[in-house]
């Protein structure tokens, strides 16, 4: 088959590959039918992460299982289904407290002897655990709608969870990438009143308005701070997601929350611990909490909006290729260009 | 009347200053009748944390209200009360929200300008927020355990709160200060079903027993780490109390906790962010929170428990002084020949 491999810095090329097995009992074998590029692929797209040469690429993605192992009880050829970003065996006392990305048999897609997302097929470990079947006969909007769920509106909705969005409640988002993006439609789905949301790409801050954003501020840094808390009668915001992941941001996004309140953040801490301001938020009773988002937990109570049209991430999809394409669909994201590219392999 | 007055690191003097007066309609001049000096005091008088040679210091008193100002609605003269260790106004939205230590008039005994609690009297401003009297007629002992509520005890529980302490949970304890063994008391408060005290002092890690920890363990850094996990079938204690501050401190607090717990912390942080282990906070989803404890908030229902007979946190103290021996006071407590000591002025 076919799919995405990097090499090194900016070398993701389309190879051929070997087609994925049935390896052990549980395992279960995907036609990938949608993909997509996501923000944390950047981080290995510029070095900043590394990579060994000849790894695949790639977390986000849905298709139609095409073979099952002896051991697998729940899924059957020729079900769609959506996988998170991080695989589970469903058992554990992890999995079934939902932080399925601390499962002890749990991997991420593209990590070294596994297949990634961006291919046009992915041998799934634990895949009852995994795996999550899709009604039959959706369209290929509401597919590609569930597959946001896969990694980047699961994530949004980790990080307003963790920053306590809730009815009547303030909430800040800093960043607008996807995940920003997914963060503001999470944080107006879970009831708060108002939303600011920090960004400067009108592209971006038009989806942000259609999300839910009340109020778009283009400042950064401390006066993105002081814009937030002119915006919160000086007091910052009960809620904050922090979805960059650099020294800045982190700093930003604690120095923008209210006393009292959470930051939630999701962004791949690439900074380092120095922008968490550890002094400020003990005086000011900040909270940190957050990280890689147990998709798994969510994707059945995201997928049942999705499902009822109340739930519609897909506008942050604004670019779709081939499977040739990939390459060029790193480069537009890289530059900015295209926020989130869409894969049809 | 005197008051404890510090000059420089190690320079604490007992000394003749003004006797407080009524400067402001809401103040209450209250006569210190039991205070104590905290281990955040070491750091000024270690020279770590900044003063203005003169400054009052002590942040934990009780006494008789000796007088009120023309404003004071819920006080009189004669009624005895327990002050928190930082004063607030009871009206603002941050006090109604439980969260005192960021009322904007707030502020904490013995700042520059202020009277400190290690002496015979203390101007009280905002006395009707700040302030709570005590039924008539309470015996020493009983006014002992009460002062523990002024910040020590209380903040333990606001560690313990912050850390997720709950019926069923493990709950890891970094710190034998006396905060860290009445973070050990609010643990089996909230019932908790397994304290691991980290300690190796055998008078403090007596104490702990006596406050409810099920293990104690000596090792420091990464071999506490192991030592917890190997007591929790190697996945980490559901919330780790963080009650030293420093960077080592904070690292041993994080590595301990399970995926998806918390880190209550409530040490002053003077390790700076570098022992926040980011990286590992996402990977594992441990959340962080705490910070300076809104004592006024905790000291009814504690105060409820002293009363009833169920909460005493008076064990931490093991030395006894008159205002004449409080830098003797500091002295043992900071070659830790003295856990906590206590002043009758």
């Amino acid at each position: 088959m076919r799919a995405t491999v990097i090499y090194a810095p900016k070398d993701i090329r389309i190879q051929e590959v070997p087609d994925p097995q049935i390896t052990e009992p549980g395992d279960a074998i995907v036609r990938v039918t949608h993909a997509c590029i996501c923000g944390s692929d950047l981080w290995a797209y510029q070095g900043v992460a590394g990579r060994e040469p000849g790894q695949r690429i790639g977390h986000e993605f849905l298709g139609v299982v095409e073979a099952v192992g002896p051991g697998v009880a729940t899924l059957r050829p020729g079900q769609t289904v959506v996988a998170p970003f991080v695989w589970s065996d469903g058992t554990c006392e992890f999995c079934r407290e939902g932080l399925q990305t601390s499962c002890p048999v749990g991997g991420f897609w593209g990590q070294v002897g596994s297949d990634g997302g961006q291919g046009e097929a992915v041998r799934v470990p634990v895949a009852d655990g995994t795996l999550v079947a899709l009604p039959d006969g959706l369209d290929d909007a509401t597919l590609v709608k569930v597959l946001a769920l896969a990694d980047v509106m699961s994530t949004g909705h980790h990080a307003a969870r963790a920053a306590g969005a809730r009815p009547g409640a303030t909430v800040a988002v800093v960043g607008d990438g996807a995940v920003g993006l997914c963060g503001v439609l999470a944080a107006r789905r879970l009831g708060a009143e108002r939303i600011i949301a920090l960004g400067r790409h009108a592209s971006r801050t038009a989806i942000a308005r259609r999300f839910g954003a009340t109020d778009v501020i283009a400042e950064r840094g401390d006066e993105a701070i002081a814009a937030v808390q002119e915006l919160t009668g000086g007091t910052g915001a009960h809620a904050v997601i922090e979805a960059v992941g650099t020294e800045e941001s982190m700093r930003t996004a604690i120095g923008a929350a209210r006393d009292g309140g959470f930051v939630g953040y999701v962004g791949v801490p690439h900074g380092g611990p120095a922008g968490v301001e550890i002094g400020q938020m003990f005086d000011r009773n900040v909270g940190l909490r957050g990280g890689v988002a147990p998709a798994r937990a969510y994707i059945p109570e995201l997928l049942a909006d999705v499902l009822a049209g109340t739930l519609d991430a897909s506008p942050v999809f604004d670019m779709s290729v081939g499977l040739a394409g990939v390459p060029q669909g790193y480069a537009a994201m890289n530059d900015r260009s295209a926020l989130k590219v869409l894969i049809r392999p």
